[in-house]
């Protein structure tokens, strides 16, 4: 069986790339899978390119790279933000992928010894995992692309085709030629655009809350007790509080994990919606209506503005005091443009030298974009 | 409540608007609801045309005919061709859509009393319910435009700004301005390839062969007594059948069908892939790992195929001679690029007459294009 | 210097592809060089296909093939249909392509030998010249794709990459796999639309009938003895007949006609403009100020309607009664959708037959669409 | 006659938006004409979403800007970038298009009164000016689309129409919506790109500098007593130093500036190749054929570089000292992405306060941004 037919992998076709983001973006109803294959051309492409320019790849190197990036999200959850903070806690997905993959290796026989170094960044040729994952990969090359095509949002269109034929390679480290850096500018402000207009919009975040707290409150229930409808896999997790060495180790832990995809979560919910517990039935049926909570970015008075929902909420839903947290509640989101920490966009400047982006002359991306954009929010509950 | 937000409606946002064809094509994963809202605005575009030529339509009757095309894809069941073959047997999805809209206008008090009558074609402005279903609606045109983008398939696209621009009305008839039988033959041609080149792909006919095969797998099991884990909403359609009757007079029926959709399929098929009885299970494994039938069209001989592909499968397989028809079996296909005794494309012409498009003069769209074509074909498993 | 850089061939640079009929789709002002390097381009990925199928071909059939295509529209004067309607009468665009192919040849020591054979089809290897020259070739595909492109015509889009991956080759033929028959139709009926609504469209055909009127009315007045300002190419053809034995024979007429351009016309019409003579003035002062001949295709009673115009034009422009036809004439145009007559699209079916496209069971592509369709017309000057 | 029938409009027919840029780019031919139709249109989509908001816009109002922003560029004469260094020096093609806007407000009896006004700016609805004529402006907003279009640079396009969308209006000023802010910032970058990567293209600004050459050659002789060949407007402009007085009252100055356009340039050249003065001939063919200047940007050693190609240049083309000029020379472009110092783009924000796009909190645009970059060139001819 080739890996990409292997049902953990298949799997990736029930999971939507964007999450609920299609509550507000309609068309925006891909899936990780399709991106995972358009990740897996692009590198090829990209691998093509170095070869044009006499950057020496052998077979197995190319193959062990585009497995890594085939299989970088294949540690993906459903609607893995709401999952990393509700379901299965404080466990990031590039973890996840890990694990699979280490697991996957063992299934075929060590095939994908290589695609792990790739993966954790251990292989020689360093390249190869930054074209995986830095700041300009072809992982975000392929999203940025995929998510405004299908969202809509035209603006966040990346000229891929040209970073790619600008790519090259010294000392092992991806570089991107200096005629190119136009092209970097132009894709590092698109990822901004659908940062703060598509993936953190107010209305997406608002839905991604609603979920989180589905499934904080139906574990609440299990917790104490209560019998939920839910799949075999769904309950696995609603039932257990799975740590890392639990997916490392227990073989059911992680056959659950790879058998639960968007749709475990979604006949969930849809079946809540009409339990005896009345914060999770009206969770559930805010979801299944598109009843969504209400978000103000940024509220000049924020004390204020809770207050005067709760006062809504409990007349309008006579709540517990305790379960009006359920309703009405603050928080922040935040974002950087460009992380001048994380690992580096560095550019081949035509004089020989090396230059990170945010350090070369005239350059947009400087000490202002570096810096995080943080956000603070109140969310409530609206009536219709 | 806006009808756009009834959970019933809301329910098209997790149906597939071309079932399995993303097991073929993998960007195909857009849904049945956001072809309802594109047929919407392609609706208000058209009736903006005609009161620009001063055909004379009321707010009335534009909402009405907005609500119509909204609402005529409302009662398609979780992957339609599987279920009407299957799960609620010869019942099309235009009779549940009416009985659906029946039902929403009661709870909305009458409001869509004219949108029925559009539906059934009993008002007397005809046009508006060719515009709804016809064969050059603005169904089509939506589904056309739609699923070529999606699917990447852009020889399918179709010029529906044109198509819409050249409609007009005469005693009350929806006809296309003689200007633009061009821009309709390469609709008609446009249509023509999707449904040979996509929508009866042989990978794909073989997809939903596999969906109806487990249905109706799961079916009899139930029947016989079998349990069979499944969400509420399947569960009652694998224990019941339906009748039309039922839906309009019995509540639970017509609650149940409108909570069902993709997602409840889904987690059924991956729960039964695990299921003891070995036909059901072989088949779900089938389609959780995208292991599908192979199809061959038109075989030269039939007999001999079907008889070399059973021996194949007794071999591997090792199952009664009576479940070997879930393995290894025959059928047909056909569609028609234009049927001249369907509603009818009529033209009208410069001199004033009017026409059909298969009787304009040198036009594409002629006696050969009226017939329908139809393909046999062998369906069987095969090792992967 | 590189062939592409010859000024006989950068002169395409200043010459439109589609003439005149930017005046009706303003966009449309794209040139033959630029569809001469997008016609070489689709060659290249044409070959490369073939190459990947196995079919032997060498480096030097390879450039051959894509300098054949690359010059196979050297030939073509400025306006093209008005030149070889008026100015170089009955002299073909391909023999003067030859020709100049020809006298390149020598300037490079026989460097296009074998392209030449391509070009003339006696070369071995018979699809290289079909490549260049056909129903199917990548002449029409780039020209087809190209002008959609920029007349906005977004109908005329041809699949051309997929297309090209259809391509193969048996016994030293050109042929379409059976799998990709729906794309040849959908390019068959695109340049069927392109043709109507586009290249004959009824304005496009007044300004080309103004443009060749104004060269026949010049040239009769330069053999009558009257002075016309004119760059120096124009002049040359303005005062001479040119044979095809004056092209090939003669230095300086081949060496005028490749320093002439859109531009020597157009200076030419803008000078002729103020002259004294008023049907030449009048001629050109119409197309300086896009005040173009109006046309009625298959008009009811021709007859009535010229003695209509020419009535009209009587009263008011005074003119000469032999002086009238400049201003109200009739005519007629024709296009066939599929010649079978002439060279073959031939099907691979996998039945491992060879079959026409016509003759394929079901095709869209049959004796109706094969005949030519004739269109008469009167065109006339109207006041503005 | 319409004002878009009017000859002095339909010359931009003729003259080319990107001038010499088609030779780098092949497909940017579209032309100014082109171009101010698209703008037009854009007017239009701007004042009908004002309208929506409640911005008080008459018909007159309506007509008025359209005509303005039509009319915006008939002042261009062809390869104005030329014209302005060399054949009408020191005139912008904005004061140019001012003086014929008000003769052709004459002619059309006081029409275009509010149209100058407009685009004056001296009109009370000051918004209108600013839509015609600021850093945020249709013509902007056009001018890239279509740019970005024609040149296949895809990473210069500009989501306009939510930009449009964006725009509101307070006392009489044009702002844009806080929450277009990322779009807006996505239309500077877009504009910083095209620049350095397309308008400041060197090899563009070869062939800009050898066409301002040129024509600068070509005065140098007619003013030594040369009879140079050239059309009659040409010629008009070789022989006398044009100044603003002059065409605004001289009527043969600006009927001669409006009947010159690309092709009186491009014939002009193609005679003047064969000329025997050898600077001008030599010049003229290194056009014709494509044979640009070299062009080094921001060259280390620029006097080692000069020496360095004289030399090369005296050895090949044998010139007097005084001629080499012409062939190896020096100079500096420079760009601002956003000028602070001119016409601000103004943000809406939610609190109501009105902000700089350059003073919002965490916006990209800042000081750095705004500061003009300035790149030095050598210029050179070399051997091909």
């Amino acid at each position: 069986m080739l890996i990409a037919d292997h049902p953990w992998f298949q799997r990736l076709r029930n999971i939507m790339q964007m999450g609920v983001a299609h509550l507000v973006y309609p068309g925006a109803v891909h899936t990780r899978f399709l991106h995972s294959l358009g990740a897996c051309h692009l590198m090829g492409k990209a691998l093509d390119e170095l070869t044009v320019k006499g950057i020496d790849t052998s077979i197995e190197d190319r193959t062990a790279a585009r497995l890594a990036i085939l299989l970088h999200d294949v540690g993906h959850g459903p609607f893995s933000h709401a999952l990393e903070h509700s379901l299965i806690k404080g466990i990031s997905h590039e973890t996840v992928s890990r694990i699979i993959i280490q697991k996957l290796n063992k299934q075929y026989d060590g095939l994908l010894d290589k695609t792990l170094e790739i993966f954790d960044s251990s292989y020689s040729k360093k390249y190869l995992h930054q074209l995986v994952s830095s700041q300009l990969d072809v992982d975000r090359l392929d999203y940025l692309s995929r998510d405004s095509f299908y969202s809509g949002v035209s603006e966040g269109v990346v000229g891929y085709d040209r970073i790619l034929k600008m790519f090259t390679v010294q000392n092992n480290e991806l570089l991107v030629e200096e005629k190119g850096i136009y092209s970097v500018e132009k894709f590092i402000i698109a990822r901004r655009l659908m940062y703060w207009q598509v993936y953190l919009h107010k209305t997406v975040l608002g839905a991604e809350l609603l979920l989180v707290n589905i499934l904080k409150r139906a574990k609440e229930l299990v917790a104490a007790g209560e019998q939920l409808a839910a799949t075999p896999a769904l309950a696995f997790f609603l039932n257990k509080n799975i740590s890392v060495a639990d997916l490392e180790q227990n073989d059911e832990a992680i056959n659950q994990f790879c058998s639960m995809d968007d749709t475990d979560i979604i006949t969930a919910i849809k079946m809540w919606s009409t339990h005896k517990e009345p914060v999770l039935s009206t969770l559930s049926q805010m979801f299944v209506q598109r009843h969504l909570y209400k978000v103000v970015l940024n509220p000049k008075d924020e004390q204020a503005l809770i207050a005067d929902k709760q006062n809504a909420v409990r007349r309008a839903l006579g709540l517990s005091e305790q379960d009006l947290s359920y309703f009405v509640f603050a928080g922040e989101t935040s974002n950087s443009t460009y992380n001048a920490q994380d690992a580096h966009i560095n550019i081949a400047m035509k004089d020989g030298t090396i230059c990170d982006i945010s350090e070369v002359e005239n350059s947009l991306v400087n000490q202002t974009l570096s810096t995080a954009v943080t956000k603070t929010y109140v969310c409530y509950w609206q009536a219709k």
